[in-house]
């Protein structure tokens, strides 16, 4: 068996969003797809680690915008490599690029780098493990641009900052670009900014 | 709420291959996404509808093959435009085009124009309404090619038969091409090709 056939699925990616007490948090996903059409549901699955996991699990409640091509290294960085637990991603200046808007449902979502957006109310939890998928009934939507939606092949092509401009060797994370320094990567290692395991590094 | 926000999200496109009895059948599906790594595990979503879905719900196990930027319309007519019910997907002189073979858990997966394919055992089922989750381990899994996969965008833009070639009017499936001839489309009306519901056609 090799796992890297999974490399071969095309996935969007997304800013996921979600509140909890005075608290606006968001993250980047790849697994948001539509279920059904009537009615209309859509799914996200999420890393039980994200502090916007938690939030959609105690609140039911997230919004989801579709990034487009021309979002820069930025966006991915300021939501997807640093943890809502650490850091203020909202209500920040530098969030304030981002162009963050409250929908109907009352979660702020990124309107900035984004050609639409999804409200989704949860109706069924699936535990994965590892993840949670949530199943939501999509309670508004909108779209914001004609630019094409940013695949996950698009980003590592053309977004992602070339490994040439590392100094940094070892084991890199082909989803966020962090180096495990060393010869030898453990097998359970995780990266500690992205969150995936073993199986996503290549040695440099 | 505007519906169309869903088109944004990027997908692939799959064969999806199942068997029972002395049957073997495949359908063409955009719904397939990795769950976790750890264990593997994906999902696919399909309608309750196709005999696939049958087979899958019965048996607990399918393949899945990845298709590549060079598939030809003539395999998404094959698998994607006709129903196992009314005709045999495989085992015919068309069917070999796809170079069928055998993966390790005795079902076929379609090997030409596909760049990975992967085998699922079912290990959760999720009723959606019109459609059925699969979630399944991952048991089997290859690279087949370095050709890039196939998304469901790129299959508008260059798979798909221009609507100008058509000569019906009416409104159009977006998702096949299908031409429901009639002023008005009715609000429930299903697609008999590919099971699309009313909000997937346009007026031509």
């Amino acid at each position: 068996m090799n796992k890297k056939s999974v490399y071969k699925i095309s996935y969007g990616l997304f800013v996921l969003t979600a509140s909890e007490g005075d608290k606006d948090n968001g993250c980047i996903v790849n697994t948001v797809i539509q279920l059904t059409s009537d009615p209309m549901q859509i799914a996200v699955t999420v890393n039980k680690g994200n502090l916007t996991h938690d939030m959609i699990k105690n609140t039911g409640k997230f919004n989801v915008s579709v990034i487009d091509q021309t979002a820069p290294f930025e966006l991915f960085k300021h939501f997807g490599f640093q943890s809502g637990r650490d850091s203020m991603k909202f209500g920040t200046p530098d969030s304030y690029k981002f162009a963050p808007k409250y929908a109907d449902n009352g979660l702020l979502y990124v309107s900035a780098y984004a050609n639409a957006f999804m409200s989704g109310k949860v109706v069924k939890e699936v535990d994965l493990g590892t993840h949670t998928m949530f199943i939501a009934e999509m309670t508004d939507g909108e779209v914001l641009s004609d630019k094409p939606s940013m695949t996950y092949e698009y980003y590592q092509a053309n977004v992602k900052p070339r490994p040439a401009a590392q100094k940094k060797t070892g084991w890199v994370c082909k989803v966020c670009g962090y180096v495990y320094e060393g010869e030898e990567l453990p097998a359970d290692f995780v990266c500690p900014i992205c969150k995936h395991g073993a199986v996503d590094f290549e040695k440099n």
